[in-house]
């Protein structure tokens, strides 16, 4: 096994950095660029070593610094991750930066030291006391490698990225170009993150949703009403489907599938003969909100049936994290750091099971949509 | 003082009912129609009389049962006001019917008596047990004859009408055509009703919506944006001033006033020249929701300004009440009931200055927007 | 397989029941006694047979009917899952009753049948409509022999019992003795059920407790205090563990060792030394509740540390549940049916690892505390 | 009317502190010891002057600075408060300095300047940023001298405290013996300062026992059992009345009278009698936490009756507060400073009959205790 000794800036032309490594009592030099190692040789010439993926355990142990980011929408629980990140390290001997704005301020070295009491009383809080963004020009390679060079200089030797598969996508790249220790914390509350059954939010987002539906479904019984309640989600369905169990919802409408206006009119009309008088439709989003106001007019222009929409929009995304989701990021926050000092090198605090497990970050960059026909089947046997 | 003896249906054709009342010892016969009383007189002739509305009170202590409706819009506290309708009703002894659906369902005769079970565990609900509706045929002159011949015919004795300045208009003409003794009590999310500071469900509404930028707050400050929130109100802004106090938001637009593009604008410009990275614009919905969006697309078009927009909708009109709103209904269920035992004839339960009075129905009638400038002024100072 | 044609009561002494099979073109008639069959034989005897637990599947298809109970403490998401059996049942044609206030009610024929619309807006309501008891007396075989007679006089072909390990204890007895065909969902929130990871409610008192000790915070942090916040959860401390976590709490006293005043307070000082000056300890209650006011009297006594002691108490039994009981309560309700419907004789609804799968009724019947390590470790490692 | 030109410290020995005023071109030299006034005479003689409170008007528009501390117990709202004065302040063009930790603060010099970011974001939360504590000792005049001394020189021409009767008879002394104009804040839980009809907090605490009951009534009633919940107060039964309203509660156990046991008894005998299952017992604490215990031991012992204690304890004095008492703390903190700055000496920003006034401390010192006679008729008509 390697031992890294030194780690330096780019002491030679077209290598990003330089270590110097002891193995076995001698020391070595090798260079890193673009994923591969190199070995100085004569006349300046660089030799491709076989390093593989394991031996870059060279760095284990050495982390004596990480940075944390969030990164993509916010999500609530993202600060009880942050909590954990930083006492988690703290209590291990690691200093910890806090990198504000995501990306962006990474970037523009909007970077702190963080103490113990910098994260006191917000396990409960929404949001995100590191503040988010969504960086664009992180997907080019030269800004990455800015943002390396700002990690290097700052000493921050291993990065936790809390956010959704776009975020981990940055961290993978900056992780093969760079070498840099990153562990990604799956952070957004449409549960789409692929390798991984859970993220952080995801809970919160639907218990807040259930609360608003609860309060409509008042108003849509004392009136003998239909309403369509559109939820988040992006592309994925989870939370509808979530949603339209827990409230007992007569129809859901599904991202990824056209609306089928003929059956929602059907299970309207089918319901009021059976003696219902008020129903509840929940929509995912899908791409873009708004959904819910086009199957509107369709069901009144088209059926003849008047029912009410609302969007609920961005209620969604934040408030206090409920006691599942500050559970978890406890658990991932936790976990990140210990993966790290462990020297995993790109992997991600996955829910699988029920289960904590470190899943390979390439296993988690795509977006996903379980919209599974059990939940479905339940919704409509619940319906009826 | 007369007392009432008997009451009864048409028995002479032009005339709605026939009272026989004792004064002083003798009987007298006299017939009402349209807010005048006659006596007969011989050859089939009617001769007008002067009995003056106090005297009306004739049927005081006559009242054996009531009926309580809901109409309109649907409110939290609903539910607490009709079960102290019905608990104080039943321990001074007078029967309590339940009409369903509001003026609709007192014309399909939907109406069912309540026992005191029939209200147990309501208090904390939203919505109503009694559904409501809104009647618009309970505009013409014969509706009501039929409405108020059904009451007669059930022996229903008095009415309590929960709902709006508009519900309360169908009670005056129920009154005023039918001499039948009814007692407003105002209720509707917007405070719009003039004769009263408060209606019942206003506080939750508000709560409702505090709650809910409370959450998105959270993302703004997140992500650094601003969100313009639009509250429920109808023409009234009272919602979106108390909620912009409430949430400690940088600008409040007006329902009964132009939009000022140019001054939002320059005070989000103003704020983030001064380091406010977020803000958060209540809207007050005015006549028709979706106003938001529109200030969204003027403030992307023409001043360049990104903002997000939420449109907050029905959750404000559901939920369990608040403690204010159940306390405030338990008080008016209980003061409208005594009235009508009292033998009062056309009042509602108002709270001025922060007591309850009853006052005269007739002051009531009217919508009102009490959009002070000390809250606008308030809201200013502190969003500075 | 067999294929039950016909159940009759008792027809020979010293046996329960009597059925009528067919296998195969011929008819069997068996009798049931104690856990065992018996066919009979000449001269009035009767002959043991081999009749398996599998065969007797004979019972497949023939449920037309099932009971649904509550028993023991009630939790909120029992309403939930008492909708989702009725809408279930009825939509795969069985008839549903409801059994009120547990194996009591069943004893006293305290039985409705259930309708769609009975179980209508429930799903968000905590406590049970079917109200639920506590019986001793079911201990006893005889008691248990009256039970099963009032369910087959009211044509009852299966139950489903909602509650904790001793509920499910007097369904196994039921089973046994009397094969009726039994399903236990369970239903308590001290998650201490051997055989499932979860019970329906513990997330919705974790979550009670958890908002209850964010308040307590508030006052804490204000007034530079230390509070002891005593949970529920009998002899488990899972409440007590996941609180903890969920509220940076800085210790943890478990139910099941002996509590050690000299950590507590050596942790409480340490705090203090190193800045902190608001303390949060989590108590479980164990066997009676109370410990935290005796653990107040210790610290103040032997320590001279002052701190504050609040009991949640049953605040944490109420209340509308989360998300995440109601979408459990919601799957398992639907599986306990199909179960049944399926042949099952004596399984639960069981969570594992993040699963449901019916389990054998018998592996269910203890108590569990699984106070993990793990969470102990967390808790301590973010409460530096 | 004099105006202010100059105030500095005790130069001559026995007086406390010195102005130079200007009246009508002339300059006057005063001292002040112990509320009165003095002129310097010839040999080192004092005069009495006759400086009326009005003439202390002097100080009207010197205000350049102020300070404001929390004291006594928090309650939510303060935060709210503590918002409103500085940003009121600072737009003022007054200087605001938080003390923190209440008057022992101010006699540790634990001041620190607020800017306008200071306060970003605090509306919303339960607590005080500024810390609070109870100070015995500043009920001494020497430590009261030494808490002027700091705030003359620290350059805080003016004080606010945010706090209950208690904390306001010390401003009234730092008043009273040292002309350092105050303005007090009504905030505590209690409800029990005389001279205003609400303090900050009451509504919130009043929201969360409402809502913690509603939790316990769902096992009540799924139980059929009674329940005594104890909420605070101390004295005061004003929260006992308000929650035993909104609770539907069947008895208030008030704290300013002897517990009759044997109405107690009576009244769930007769409600059982009734048919009623359960019932909800509000018990108001008293001077000391704990009575709800007594009261179950004596009714089982004396009365063979079986209840549930719950004491909701310090959760009702947490937590976000309800949008009513964010707005009238931020009303107050409004009024609170601009009182100071138009020259208001030792007034409490009170409400009276829903309005905001400024009323003098001198009436605001006493506790109260308005267990009114109307609310308990109101509970016991509604709980038959």
């Amino acid at each position: 096994m390697f031992c890294c000794v030194h780690r330096q800036d780019n002491k030679r032309e077209g290598f990003a950095y330089q270590w110097i490594l002891r193995k076995s009592g001698s020391l070595w030099v090798v260079f890193f660029c673009d994923g591969k190692f190199y070995r100085p040789a004569p006349y300046g010439c660089c030799h491709l070593i076989n390093l593989s993926r394991e031996a870059m355990a060279f760095t284990v142990k050495t982390i004596k610094s990480l940075g944390v980011l969030c990164s993509g929408g916010d999500s609530p629980g993202m600060n009880a991750a942050v909590r954990s990140v930083v006492r988690t390290a703290i209590g291990l001997g690691i200093d910890v930066f806090g990198i504000y704005k995501g990306y962006s301020g990474l970037l523009e070295g909007n970077i702190q030291k963080l103490g113990l009491s910098s994260v006191s009383n917000i396990i409960q809080r929404g949001g995100t006391i590191l503040d988010t963004s969504r960086c664009l020009e992180f997907h080019t390679a030269e800004i990455r490698q800015e943002a390396a060079h700002i990690l290097f200089r700052k000493h921050i030797d291993g990065l936790i990225v809390i956010g959704g598969n776009g975020s981990f996508a940055g961290a993978m790249e900056l992780h093969r170009e760079h070498a840099i220790p990153v562990v990604g914390i799956p952070g957004t509350i449409d549960n789409d993150i692929s390798g991984t059954d859970y993220t952080i939010g995801f809970n919160t987002a639907v218990q807040t949703a259930v609360d608003a539906v609860d309060k409509i479904r008042d108003t849509a019984s004392a009136h003998a009403r239909t309403f369509l309640v559109e939820v988040m989600g992006h592309s994925s369905s989870c939370i509808a489907l979530q949603v339209g169990v827990c409230t007992g919802a007569e129809h859901v409408v599904l991202s990824n599938q056209a609306v089928d206006y003929q059956k929602i009119a059907n299970d309207i009309k089918k319901g009021a003969e059976r003696g219902k008088t008020s129903s509840i439709i929940i929509v995912a989003e899908g791409e873009k909100a708004g959904l819910s106001y086009q199957i509107k007019e369709v069901l009144m222009n088209q059926y003849d049936i008047s029912v009410h929409a609302c969007v609920l929009g961005h209620i969604q995304r934040g408030g206090s994290p409920t006691a599942l989701d500050r559970l978890i990021a406890s658990k991932m926050g936790y976990a990140a750091v210990h993966a790290l000092y462990e020297g995993q090198q790109a992997h991600v605090t996955a829910i699988i099971k029920g289960e904590l497990e470190m899943v390979p970050l390439a296993e988690c960059l795509e977006g996903k949509d379980e919209a599974s026909e059990p939940e479905l089947d339940l919704i409509s046997a619940l319906a009826i």
